[in-house]
């Protein structure tokens, strides 16, 4: 093994985010006093039948911290055994600045987003940065990833397919489990960059993914619609209109209240009043190395959050 | 060490549940093969900079998954160190059904819950079912956790406190660090079940909610109202209206799109429509079993879901 691979000489420079939900580190550091800066991603594997009986075992140290009645709690620290690994390790080495920074935690920001705020500021914004959708064209052109589409509402030859019609695709992060089922519906329409454009001339369109997506959902893979999240991002990651199908038990990243908004809800809502998604006030968050957050603060929208004081709390 | 100590004579039953993203398992197990169940609770801890620097050591078993470019793969096995613990374990012993209910992963479903269907089913069971509100009322009374509240609106002399006021109080799952800020609003008005019952009438509670408690968070820890998450459980854990604070970048459970509505969100609804509330179709997730998923399966409007198959997606 070369000098990266075992890690001789390596020493910590700091650590750029900790994710003590996930058990997942980044960190900074180099090795043999190098000047190259090395990004090292740790995250613990979870637990299996294996791992259990390793720690549940008498070769276990355990350190009682609680007793009372019937419950106990201990601190464990397994015996070594090498057959079953720890955590999974990501190295970046040497890394770039852009590195250093994509793995840093900073501040993000909820920015209450009025009719006013959209048109003056997020939309002219969105306008002049978006990514291109050649993709997403490509697909909808069935130029590529046409293998791996799981359904297609022309292939039940309805009417107004260019307006109506949507196809399901798998979303990169599926693992593939129907446990983590996770699927978009991309329309075929163009013209919808967002939640922020939906009228009452999208319903039949929005009907369509939901009874249509998820009849498809549980034709080929046997899940209820009422074991589905069916959900909308804003801001989205393509300003493409396309929605999310997940199975409820499983937590993908983006499905949080900040950044979802469910599908029925969206029916419901243009059912209720027809432009309430260019009247309503919508949340969305941006990291502060967004240039948009710029736009904000020049404006007095947001301000610049200081690092929290945990000695505030003492 | 007594017997339960030591894990001598430990067998796994089955797994209850495994949260892969948390790396937390729950198992049941008995002793040298006695019938009295125990239910162990195993969770991974998070790093910190002693156990990265136990891994990224020379003394580490590294197995390479992916090699390209600058970036590399590894699985990690580091030395035996007994003062870095691994994890922290929780044992009922012996453990009865419930204890084991409790622990195991059940079905959750979604309900799409309109305003028929709220004041015939879901109404009758919260009135039939509820726990009772005396805690509530001994905080709100000064009658108990009186040293624990952070911030009282009575302290402005407010007229219509009765009406518009609330008190701050941490949450019982706030660790008390600023990063995981977890505090909990209740008001001091008395019949507001839920979400369901807020009107007009109510809008000046709720903008107080908004602007004083956030103007309080703020004073006492310094955390900007656009770094708070502020928001309410539909349906709640208690019948008396609350409002979570968290910090924006901290992600306790129940902040998902199913289960939580931005304050801001619901002040813009009432105010586009005095009685969104009343009217909405509004989502919420019941687990199997739970009584009112009965009720549901009976009237139609829910079916019990069949377990998944993976062989469905080879």
């Amino acid at each position: 093994m070369d000098q990266q691979h075992s890690f001789d000489g390596f020493s910590l420079r700091r650590i750029l985010t900790n994710d003590t939900e996930r058990k997942m580190i980044a960190v900074e550091g180099n090795f043999n006093g190098g000047i190259e800066p090395a990004v090292v991603v740790l995250e613990k594997y979870a637990f299996d039948e294996a791992s259990v009986l390793n720690v549940c075992n008498s070769g276990t140290k355990l350190k009682l911290n609680m007793e009372n009645d019937v419950y106990k709690s201990f601190s464990c620290v397994p015996p070594f055994n090498e057959n079953i690994a720890f955590n999974k390790m990501d190295l970046i080495y040497p890394a770039s600045e852009k590195h250093i920074l994509k793995f840093s935690s900073q501040p993000i920001y909820l920015v209450q987003e009025t009719e006013d705020i959209y048109q003056n500021i997020t939309l002219p914004h969105i306008l002049s940065n978006s990514l291109s959708l050649q993709w997403v064209y490509n697909c909808l052109e069935y130029k590529s990833e046409k293998e791996k589409i799981k359904y297609d509402t022309a292939s039940e030859n309805q009417k107004n397919d260019d307006n109506d019609g949507f196809i399901l695709l798998p979303d990169l992060k599926w693992s593939g489990k129907i446990s983590e089922l996770y699927l978009l519906a991309i329309v075929k329409k163009r013209n919808i960059k967002s939640l922020r454009d939906l009228t009452a001339d999208h319903l039949q369109l929005l009907k369509n993914i939901l009874n249509k997506g998820s009849a498809a959902i549980f034709k080929l893979y046997g899940v209820e619609l009422s074991q589905l999240r069916i959900y909308v991002h804003y801001q989205p990651s393509f300003y493409h209109f396309h929605v999310h199908f997940t199975y409820l038990m499983h937590k993908p990243v983006g499905i949080n209240v900040e950044k979802a908004h469910l599908l029925t809800t969206i029916i419901n809502n243009i059912e209720m009043q027809g432009n309430y998604y260019q009247k309503a006030m919508l949340n969305y968050t941006i990291k502060e190395s967004d240039p948009l957050f710029n736009c904000f603060v020049e404006r007095g929208i947001l301000r610049k959050a200081k690092p929290l004081d945990e000695t505030n709390n003492l």
